[in-house]
């Protein structure tokens, strides 16, 4: 079944969806990525942070030896992670994660977030998370965003990735990377659910021709496996009675219901699963329509509930307030 | 009676209520500046936009020729306009805005909005508002908000201005400016009032050492009169029971109480009025103090309810997505 692209303002055509490497354990990886892979997954977002790029590369490489795919057939996303922003660490660590990946070009390169932290060198630490010591200490780098994103251009110069893009940004802090960006930003990609539906963010987006893709799609389900309370105390999307309703109407799990509201809105989606039968059923949430009012059933969920906020799980880095 | 002060990052104490200049019109402008100075106000808060800095410096005057003040006993604040955030465009404007007060340097000059508009010359139109044509084309200017923080440090330097600020800012821009910054913004202006509690840039301005200033303390009330419907469908705070309650128990006006409220949680505050007995009574509020529960309850009515949006009134410019 060939899949829906979205075309970025680079020229490249990104899968509407892909699966996300976030919390894949290392151990399950290799084989994860090449099941999605033998199941029709062609983009995988993956990110230093995530510490499995290595064992997502295994799983590329496989399915590449065993001719499922070509290379130029998957769509491979990675991240900038906070501690790389100072422009000198920007190619070297695009290169070491090239190389973890087995590959020798990413399709998008995302700013991870718009947070500059101190340099901790890989050979110390690897991932090297939020703190300088491992141990809570946040200390920053004064790495502008600008000095970050121009280093990010000059990876499509050299070819390391033919796409660039932004994550976690919020609207005046886009409005000031176009003033001096060379090359716009293709994709920003943003926690999305009918919980934090970002209207007028999708509005600034779609105004200057940047696609978006959803994380968390399913809302505070991500964070209840990080056993977080607020996404505890949340209401389940999955068991929502309109969400519900909406999927035994169309004879869709509710969880295709959610990933159709985000991708009838636009929007590009990376769920995961470990399961067989939900990793095929994500995949094929392009190929029914819910009706608008449906949509806006959803979109009236609408909480301005963010889950993946540094002010909550370190106290500090307000980025969203 | 003495008023209380804030003291700022830049050494120089700030009055912590002031009055505030938007929305006064130009022909009662020079009289309301010197009554109030009268009544014992000390800040006042203009900006170009508000295109009245002619009448309220005529008002400032009057008060110093007739011996109410000293130049040095006034906080007068003013702000950059979109339109001049080119960096050859600061100090020029920033003068002729300082000629039109009749004054040699403000205390306090802000960004007004993170906004960057092409440069209308001042002879074309002035105040120049939003848009280029004066018909509401929005063309924008690519001035980075660091080349225009760059010559906001420059107008310090020179003396036109004692300390700089910014005002309509993000958590997330806020943070890449402190990045580039050699003089680190004063003050932060916004929109606050128990609609829009605003709790995360709070924490962010206190662990940055930047002052608050809170604009639209009333809510939805500084609105109306501009026919605005978002605010007209919104209860009015001085008529809500909490307030009103709270308002009884003190002795104190309802106006009073949302002030208090706003001071208490360590912001400056810059209402306005016409009125004689409430330009008084607008000034005393750091002289009774409501209860932590009290204070809490205000906070409670908080839905993120902001009016001062392009988004709404311009249907572009998305600084707050």
């Amino acid at each position: 079944m060939a899949q829906p692209t979205i075309k970025l303002n680079s020229g490249h055509d990104m899968p509407q969806v892909g699966f996300g490497l976030w919390k894949v354990d290392k151990e399950t990886c290799a084989d994860t990525v090449y099941n999605a892979i033998k199941t029709g997954y062609r983009l995988f977002d993956g990110a230093c942070d995530y510490g499995n790029e290595k064992q997502a590369g295994e799983g590329v490489a496989r399915a590449i030896k065993d001719g499922l795919v070509k290379r130029e057939d998957l769509f491979l996303v990675s991240k900038l992670w906070n501690s790389f922003h100072d422009g000198e660490r920007v190619e070297p660590i695009c290169k070491k994660q090239l190389e973890d990946c087995g590959i020798d070009y990413f399709d998008l390169y995302l700013i991870h977030f718009p947070v500059a932290l101190r340099y901790v060198d890989p050979s110390v630490r690897y991932p090297p998370e939020w703190s300088y010591d491992g141990k809570g200490d946040i200390q920053l780098s004064n790495a502008t965003i600008q000095e970050t994103w121009t280093a990010m251009e000059g990876l499509v110069g050299k070819g390391y990735a033919k796409s660039i893009g932004i994550s976690n940004f919020q609207g005046s802090l886009i409005l000031d990377l176009l003033r001096y960006a060379k090359i716009r930003p293709a994709t920003l990609q943003i926690e999305h659910h009918p919980y934090l539906v970002q209207e007028t963010l999708l509005k600034l987006a779609a105004a200057e021709g940047i696609a978006v893709t959803a994380y968390s799609s399913f809302g505070p389900q991500s964070f209840v496996e990080l056993e977080w309370q607020k996404a505890k105390d949340c209401p389940i999307l999955f068991e929502h009675p309109t969400v519900v309703e909406i999927a035994k109407k169309h004879n869709k799990t509710t969880a295709q219901v959610l990933l159709r509201w985000a991708t009838q809105r636009g929007l590009a989606v990376i769920p995961k699963s470990n399961n067989q039968g939900r990793l095929q059923q994500n995949l094929e949430v392009t190929n029914f329509d819910l009706d608008q009012s449906e949509v806006d059933a959803v979109s009236g969920f609408d909480r301005g509930l963010r889950f993946n906020n540094p002010t909550d799980y370190l106290g500090t880095l307000h980025i969203f307030a």
